[in-house]
C-alpha cells in the first residue's frame, strides 16, 4: 500500500505493507486524514517515533473478525489503544493506559496511508450529516471538549483562548458553547475572522485585556509567550488549561502560581460522542479551517505546506 | 516599645515607636509569636521586606475605637489586611485584594514586637480551651486547611504529602481528617514520629510508593526536588497541591504536564475560623512542633535558631 513513512525524515512509501489486525482490531481503509502539529513534531523527531504517522481521519472498515457488523462502516477513531485490564484502564482513564500505544504517534502506524489498525473499541461509526473533511475534525474538537470535561465553565466566567491556531479555533467554539463571556486573543485577523463570523468576540492586541482579570484561560499556542500571556491574565484563584504541549521544558515562576493560587490543568485527548454530536448538530464550524488539500501522492509536499507558518489544516486524501 | 526590625539584617530595637491604629483598626499586644520559613527569607531580602517581621501570633486587644467589645480579647490574626471595595473583595477573595498590606511581610509591621495593628474584621477572638502555644499555630494551620478547601480529598483517595517541615506536619494531620490513603514523606525519622504517634503513616524512602500511583500529592517542601517527587508519584489526571513557595523560578515540564493531564494547585493563606475550631476540639496535636522558647529581647538568637536546618517551630514571648 502507500503509506508516509518517517524515518530520519519522511517520505512516500508506494510499497508499504499493508498492516494486519490482530484479535479485537479493525482494519480500515483511511479516506482523509488531517496534519497535525504533532506529525511535524514527530518527523522532527518527537517520541522518537518512526513508520507512518497520522491519526486524525475518517475510514471505512474492511475487516473486522467478529465484530461483522462494523464492515462498511464509516468511522472516526480515538487513537489511543489501552490495555483494558490495568489500574488505570479500570480507573476509567483508559487514555493514560501505561500500556497504551498510540495511532501515529507510539508504535502504532498511522493514517497518511491506505490502511490503519485499531481496536475495535475505539471506533465510532459516524452519521451520514457529517462529511468526510468535518469527520477528520473529530479528534482535534474531541481534545477540545476535554477542557469543559475538566473545568466547569459558567456562563457568569470570563474566559480567554490564547492562540488562533487549528486547536485554538476549536476551543475557542467549545468553550463558547458554554455562554461563558469569552474572548480569543491571536496574531491572525484572518483566522480569528474565523469566529468573528459566529459572533465571537476576538482581539490581536493581548495588551487590550486587563491583567489579572479573567478567571479561565485557555492556553493553546504551545508557546512560553503564550503562557506567559495566561498568567499575566488570569485572576487569583483562576484556572489556566494548558492545552498545548511545549518545546522542551519550560521555566515556571511557581512561587506566583502559590501566592496567586492559581490552578493550571494539562489537557490532552477528549471524548469522541460529544465531537461527533456537535459536527452532527451543526454547533461547530470545521471546513472554514481547511487550508489545502493534497493526495497521498503528494504527502510530503502537504506535511511542507503545514509546516509553513500559520497554515490552518491541511488534507491528505487517499 | 522593643522589635525585632528586618533593615540589611535582623536586629532589636528597643525604642521603636508604637504603631497608631487608624480607623477600623485596633492595637494589639502581642503575646508569643512563632517563627515561620517566610520570616528568614525576609531577613534574606524576599519582598524587599524592611520593618518589623511576624505574622504567626497570639495577643490581648488593647485598643480599638469604635468596637470597644474587642478591648480585653485574646486574639489571633488574619495576616491580609484587604481593602474590602475592589472586585476581588468583592468577590470575597479579601486574601488576594491587589491593594492588601500583608502583617509582617508587604507594607505593614509584624508581631516580633510588643504591640501590632489589624484591622478589626482580620482578628478572631479565642476560646480558652486554646493555649497560647497552641494559638501561634493558627495562622499555619489555617494555611494547611487551605488545602480541603480548595481539593476535595475522598476516603478513597490515595495522597501523599511531601515533606516533614512543620507546614508538612500541619498538612499531613489536616488531610489526613478527611480519611483518606495518606503517606507522609520526610527526611527525619524524628520529625514523622509526631504523626506516627497519632496512627498516620509515614516514611523516609520515597523510593518505596510507587510512581504514578496517587490521586493527589501535597508538596510543602518549597524544593525542586520535592516538586520532582510530586510529579513522580502522581497518577495521571491526578492533582498536585503547591503549598510551599520557591526560591526562585524552577523549571517545569509542561508538556509531561499536558500528556499526563496533571492539575497544579496553587495554595496560600487559609481559613481561620476551622483552623481554631480544630484546635479547640483538639483534633490537631500542635505543641510537640515547638523546639525552642526565646524572649522577645534575645528575638535575633531564635531566628538563628530558627534558620539551623531541620529546625521546627520556635516561639518568641514578649
Amino acid at each position: 500500500m502507500r503509506a508516509l513513512v518517517i524515518n530520519n525524515g519522511l517520505r512516500l512509501d508506494t510499497d508499504y505493507p499493508v498492516p494486519v489486525p490482530p484479535a479485537g482490531e479493525a482494519l480500515v481503509r483511511v479516506l482523509r486524514a488531517g496534519v497535525c502539529n504533532t506529525d511535524l513534531e514527530l518527523v522532527k523527531g518527537y517520541m522518537n517515533f518512526k513508520g507512518v504517522p497520522g491519526h486524525e481521519f475518517v475510514g471505512v472498515v474492511e475487516q473486522a473478525v467478529g465484530r461483522e457488523e462494523l464492515i462498511g462502516r464509516r468511522v472516526a477513531g480515538e487513537i489511543n489503544a489501552a490495555c483494558g485490564k490495568c489500574e488505570t484502564c479500570r480507573a476509567n482513564r483508559p487514555t493514560h493506559c501505561p500500556n497504551r500505544t498510540t495511532l501515529g504517534i507510539d508504535r502504532r502506524g498511522g493514517t497518511f496511508a491506505d490502511y490503519a489498525v485499531l481496536p475495535f473499541d475505539n471506533l465510532h461509526p459516524l452519521p451520514d450529516s457529517i462529511t468526510d473533511d468535518q469527520a477528520v475534525f473529530i479528534e482535534p474538537l474531541a481534545a477540545a471538549c476535554e477542557i469543559p470535561d475538566q473545568v466547569n465553565i459558567r456562563p457568569t466566567d470570563r474566559v480567554a483562548v490564547i492562540g488562533d491556531g487549528k486547536l485554538g479555533l476549536l476551543c475557542a467554539q467549545v468553550v463558547a458553547l458554554s455562554g461563558c463571556d469569552l474572548i480569543t486573543v491571536g496574531r491572525h485577523a484572518d483566522k480569528l475572522d474565523l469566529l468573528k463570523r459566529h459572533g465571537l468576540v476576538t482581539t490581536i492586541d493581548l495588551a487590550a485585556i486587563k491583567p489579572a482579570s479573567l478567571d479561565i484561560v485557555i492556553e493553546a499556542t504551545g508557546t512560553p509567550s503564550g503562557y506567559a500571556a495566561a498568567r499575566r491574565l488570569v485572576r487569583p484563584r483562576g484556572i489556566i488549561v494548558l492545552k498545548s504541549t511545549y518545546h522542551g521544558e519550560i521555566t515556571v515562576d511557581l512561587t506566583k502560581v502559590v501566592v496567586d493560587e492559581v490552578t493550571l490543568i494539562g489537557s490532552r485527548c477528549g471524548p469522541f460522542p460529544p465531537a461527533i454530536r456537535l459536527l452532527a448538530n451543526h454547533q461547530i464550524d470545521v471546513e472554514p479551517l481547511i487550508q489545502a488539500r493534497y493526495s497521498l501522492d503528494n504527502g510530503v509536499a502537504a506535511f511542507e505546506h503545514a509546516a509553513q507558518k500559520g497554515t490552518l489544516k491541511v488534507i491528505v486524501e487517499m
